[in-house]
C-alpha cells in the first residue's frame, strides 16, 4: 500500500502536527472566549456583547490557524474541510483519516487544559434551544459549513492563480466566514460548522446531547460545497495542484 | 440577439450561480445576526451591542461573499453595485438583469431558510424611526451605496493594476465600508445599501413599508459613484478589461 | 509661480475630489456611528458598548477612506497627516492648503448631512472631562497622531519596497491604528487624531471648546513623526518617489 | 567583539529605537483601552464588552506595532518573542538584551504617559482571580506566547517564500492571534502574552503580585515554539536569511 506508506513520510507527520497545533490554537480561542465571558457574567445568558465577544475570537483564532497551517497542510482545522477535500479528490481518504484524528486531539487537547488551568469553570458545550430541533441546527450548520467549505475552495483557486506568492489572503476570507456564522447562529446552534470543535467541547463538558447534528450537517454541507465549486463553479481546476507534495495520485 | 447568447453562456451561468451562491451567504450573515440578536434581547431596542454584532456580520459576511465570487462574476453581490457597473458600461444591461434576480433569489433564500429553521423567529426587516421621512432615509441609503459603489470602482482600479495577482485586497475595503455604515446609519435606516438584502427581508419578514427607498437611493447613489469614478477621479480605464470575459462589446 | 500652476493641474484638481469623498467617507462613518449610538441610548453616558461601535466605524471607514483614495491623492484623509507629508518633503506647501481645504469641507458636508437627514440628532464634538486639562489632551492626541502618521510613512515605505503592486496593505494599518486609539482614548479626548473631523463636528455640532487642543496636539505629533521616521529610522528614502506625479520639485 | 560593535551600529540602533516606538504605540493602545472602559464602568467588574474593547485594541495595536516596525527591527514587540528568536538562533543573544530593554522602555514610558495625561487613572496591571494559582496562570500564558511566537515564525517563513514583496501579510496574522487570546483569557489571566506590557503596567500601576507567571510562562512558550518549528515543522530554513543585515553569524 503506496498510499499507507506515504501517510507516514515525514511530511504527513509534519502536516498531521500542524493540524493539531492550529485546531489546539483555534478553540483554545473560540473555547475559552466562551468560559470568559461565561466568568464575567455567571448568571445571565448570552447576551449580544458575549456572541460578539465569541464570534471574534473565533474568526480571529480561524485565520491564524489557517495561516500558520497553510503551507504544512493546508491548513484545514476542521474535519468537515478534509472531509470537503476527499470529496473534491485532494486528498485521500486514508490521509483524511489521520487529519481527523490530528484535529479531535488537538480540540481535546485545548478543552482539557482550558478545564483544568481555569479551574471550576465548566466548558460549554455546541446547544440548540428547546424550541429547535436537532433536524434544523443540522441544516443551519450545513448552510454554515457550506460557506466555509465553499470559501476554502475559492482560497485555493485564487492562491493557484496568484503563484503561491505566500499563499495569497484566503486564509483571512476564510477565518471572517467562521466569525460572521457564528454571529448568525449563537443562539440557535452555537455556531460550530466544525464537528472537532464540537466534539472536543462534548467530551470535556461531559454532554453529548444532539451531538450528531454537529457531524451531520458540517459533513453534507461540505460536501456539497466541494462537489459544487470543483465540478460547476470553477471547473478547470486540476485536483493534484492543489498541496501536491502531499496528497496521492 | 448576441447578447443574449452571451447571457446564457456556460460563463455567464456559473457567474450568476457565483452571484446567487455570494448573497445568499452574506444576507445569511447579515440577517442571522438581526435574528441572532433579537432571539437573545427579546424584550429590548436595538442597542449598541446587537448593532456591533450585526455590523461586524455584515462586514465580515460581504468581505467573504465578495471574495468568493470576485473571479466567477466580479462579485457585485447588490443590485446597486451591479447598477453601478452596467452605468460605467461594464456589464450590459441584459446580464444586469439576470445579476438582480441572481442576487434577489439568493437573498429570499436565505431567509427563508432561516425563518424556518429557526422556527418561531421574526425576520426583521429594514425600517425608518417615526421622526424620519424616506426622502431622509433614501439620501443616507443613497449616500452609502455611493461610498460603496466608489469602494468597488477603487478595488477593481487596483486588482488592474497589480496584474490581477489573486485580485487584490480590494474585497476588504468592499466588506468593511459595509460594516462601517451600518454602524453609522443602524438606527436611521437599517443600514442595507443593498436592494436584495431588504427585498429578501421584506418578503420573508412580510412588510414593504418605505421599500422604495432602499432601491431609489442606493440606485442613484450607485450611477453617482460609477459616472464620478470613470469620468472624473479615474478616468483612464478601458470598460472592456474589467471582467472581460463575461461582458458583451 | 510654477508651483501654483501644478496646483490646478487636472491630476492635482482630482487628489482635491478624492480627499474630499474620502474624508466625506470617514467623517460620515465615524460622526454617524456617535449619532447611532447616542440615538440608541439617549439617557446613558458613553459606555463600553458604544465605545467600540465608534471604534469599528472609525477603522474600517478608514480603512476604506485611504484605500479608494491611495492612488490618486496618496489617502491622507486628515490636514495633520498632510501636515506631517509637508514636513517631509513629500507635498509643496501651496499644495497642502488645497488638501486642508478639501478635507474639512469634506468633513463640514458630511456631518452637515447627517444633522440634516437625521432630524433631530445632535452632531457630537470632541469633548475632554471636567478633571483633564485642554494640555493633557493635545498631548494625547499628540502622540496619538505621531502613531497614525508613522504608520502612514511606513505604509509609503512599504508601498516603495513592494514596487506598487497594488500600493500594499499599509491602508489596513492606517486605518487600524484609528481605531485602537479611539479605543484607547474615548473618554479622554474622544479620540480624533484629525482636525477636519474634529472641525466639521464642531461647526455643525456649535461648540468650539477646547478645539486648538485637536490641532496643535495632531500637529505636532505628525511634524515628530515625520522628521524622525525620514531622517533616523528610515533615512534612505527619496521624498520625490513618493506621489511624485502631483508633487512638485 | 565584533558582536558588541554590531550591537551598536547605525542599524541597530534604529532597530531599537522602532522596538521602543512599536512597543509604545502597542502598550499605549492597549492599556489605554483599560483604562478607558474603567473610566466609563468604574464601579463594574470587567464585563464582554469591555474584553471586547480591550481585546480588539490589542490586536489592532499588535497589528500596527508589527507592521510599522518589521522592515527596521523584525518587529518583535514582545520581549518573549525576542526570546523565541534567540531560541531559534536569528537574533544573537547581546542584540537581544537591547532589544529588551527598549521594549521595556517602551512599555514604561507609555504607562507613565497615560497615568500622567489622563490624571488620576489608576493603571490596570495583569492580575489573575482568587482561585487560580501562579502556576495555572503561567500555563495560560505559556500556552497562549506558544500560538503567538509560532504565528510569528509562520510569519516570517512566508514573508521568506514570497520574497519578501513588502513582507507578506503576516503582521495581521500576528495582531489577530493577540486579540483572539486576550477574549480567551481575560478574566483569567488579562492576557498578556508580553513580559514588557506586564512589566511596564506592574511598575506604573504599582502591583508586582504574581508578576513572575508573565515573565516565565511566556518565555518558556516562546522557546518551545521556536524549537519546535524550525526543528520539526518547517526544518528547511536558513536561519541567516532572517533579518540578516542586523544580526550576527
Amino acid at each position: 500500500m503506496a498510499s499507507l506508506e506515504k501517510c507516514v513520510s515525514p511530511n504527513a507527520l509534519r502536516a498531521y502536527l500542524a493540524e493539531f497545533i492550529s485546531t489546539f490554537i483555534f478553540v483554545f480561542a473560540a473555547v475559552g472566549a466562551s468560559i470568559s465571558t461565561r466568568k464575567m457574567m455567571p448568571d445571565a445568558p448570552l447576551e449580544p456583547a458575549s456572541l460578539t465577544a465569541i464570534a471574534i475570537a473565533s474568526a480571529f483564532g480561524m485565520v491564524v490557524a489557517v495561516y500558520i497551517a497553510s503551507n504544512v497542510s493546508g491548513g484545514h482545522v476542521n474535519p468537515a474541510v478534509t472531509f470537503g477535500m476527499v470529496v473534491g479528490g485532494h486528498i485521500n481518504i486514508t490521509m483524511s483519516i489521520f487529519y481527523w484524528i490530528s484535529q479531535i486531539l488537538g480540540s481535546v487537547m485545548a478543552c482539557f487544559l482550558l478545564k483544568i488551568t481555569t479551574v471550576s469553570q465548566h466548558i460549554p458545550t455546541s446547544a440548540i434551544p428547546n424550541d429547535m430541533t436537532g433536524v434544523g441546527a443540522a441544516i443551519i450548520e450545513g448552510v454554515m459549513t457550506f460557506a466555509l467549505v465553499y470559501t476554502v475552495y475559492a482560497a485555493s483557486a485564487e492562491s493557484k492563480r496568484g503563484g503561491s506568492l505566500g499563499g495569497g489572503v484566503g486564509f483571512l476570507a476564510i477565518g471572517l466566514i467562521v466569525g460572521a456564522n457564528v454571529l448568525a447562529s449563537g443562539p440557535f446552534t452555537g455556531g460550530s460548522m466544525n464537528p472537532a470543535y464540537s466534539f472536543g467541547s462534548a467530551l470535556v463538558g461531559g454532554s453529548f446531547k444532539n451531538h450528531a447534528a454537529y457531524w451531520v450537517g458540517p459533513f453534507i454541507g461540505a460536501g456539497a460545497a466541494a462537489t459544487l465549486y470543483d465540478n460547476v463553479v470553477c471547473p478547470n481546476q486540476e485536483p493534484e495542484a492543489v498541496l501536491e507534495d502531499i496528497v496521492s495520485i
